[in-house]
């Protein structure tokens, strides 16, 4: 792994001022991650469940936390595609958690797929597909 | 068209009690739909420009309003897949904005795309395509 | 499971009577399928490689299977949604196989992933995710 | 334009020797295409209709003949992801075209749309969002 839990915990955190509003890591490997998010009014649609945006932002920021354990601590990886299935209605006020698992890391892009869960619940919730844009490295000569 | 542009701007603020956090009804016609966001800190990744989550909420929100000009206030259709592609870097601390149409209204799902612009933009900086189930209607007999 | 192995490869020939241009059935278990393409000059793209359309070929047929494994031999259930990202190059003038697995199968739609590999390969050169909708059972009552 | 109608007609022909079997050139534009489809026995599915791979195939080459009329003959241009949505059924029997929008062409890669009706009908049969990358020219400096 090119960097430690410790040092994306921090980056994330610095990465994303509004605080815990994305996830919180909770586990860093070799090309995958696994983030939470508790949930709170904000985040709910009608019926207490967590809404779709909310799931997909836990996505995200779940598969680049999965990428820099390959490329480190690079702030200007975006995001070019992303594909979100949703599967089951989520469980409500019960906070989420996803996996996610690159694919493949290249020079200039990444892709990875994400589960994403109700805690407690065996069944995933949301499955989503990304590809992240790698930026060129500056003074690559 | 099944309801007005009154009819359903109080619908979505009923439907997200969070305010305009998703977004502002600006236009709506048979089949598509216009809705902006003033875009605030919490809408902000580093460089000042929109995050990705926000702008797949705003997309995400107005199609939803493109398929209820067809069907009517039907509070329980969700959406099943939503694909996007992210373009352009969107213009920093400017408010977006997003049209939405649909492709095909069937009896159990609607299928439509949405572009993305930065006000006063051109081009657009996301496009999206997503499908929402329909609910089957209750004393259908 | 709804079937054997044995009915549905019989059911796939009738189905596809080109014969075996979409790929021949390997393994069936409940929920999963995995088949294989033999891959001809009416296949390849400039540098002697699997072109793209013979891909999503497999990964389609092969994530039919799946499903059937648990809804039975029901020809009409058909593909709503298909994503697909390309990973690496196939190896060149080898067979491609796919493995598919239902991540959800609901009374009207299902949804599944699927990794495609040259044979001896071990990394996935794509990946892909559908959406297939069943059609509602005649009689039904 | 980068390219004439006949220059990108001969160098389709030569990139894909099966023939037409991924489709004709109608018309060519800047930064969009227009290709058909005769449909043979081979591309039908049970019912007489057109079958999802030869949509996705034709929606393939129609994206890459509208990237090359932006970027000129590039050979090496391959798509890294597809996303496709199947919105009606075929006509039986009936000849498919396709008209292809690029969404932006960059440096590295290109983002488009394609709309596919059967001849005569009104309504798209289906609609796909590609990527495609780009190769770094040679001798660039």
């Amino acid at each position: 792994m090119k960097i430690t839990f410790e040092e994306l915990d921090r980056f994330l955190q610095e990465q994303f001022p509004q605080g815990a509003a994305y996830g919180t890591l909770r586990k860093l490997g070799d090309g995958w991650a696994e983030m939470s998010l508790d949930v709170d009014d904000g985040h709910l649609r009608p019926g207490g469940t967590v809404s779709g945006p909310v799931m997909m932002g836990l996505a995200d920021v779940t598969l680049y936390a999965a990428l820099l354990s390959r490329i480190g601590l690079v702030p200007l990886a975006v995001t070019t595609n992303l594909n979100i299935n949703f599967l089951r209605k989520p469980a409500a006020h019960t906070p989420i958690w996803a996996r996610a698992t690159m694919l493949k890391v290249g020079r200039t892009m990444g892709v990875g797929e994400v589960f994403v869960y109700s805690e407690g619940g065996e069944e995933p919730v949301a499955h989503s597909t990304m590809t992240y844009s790698i930026p060129p490295k500056k003074h690559e000569n």
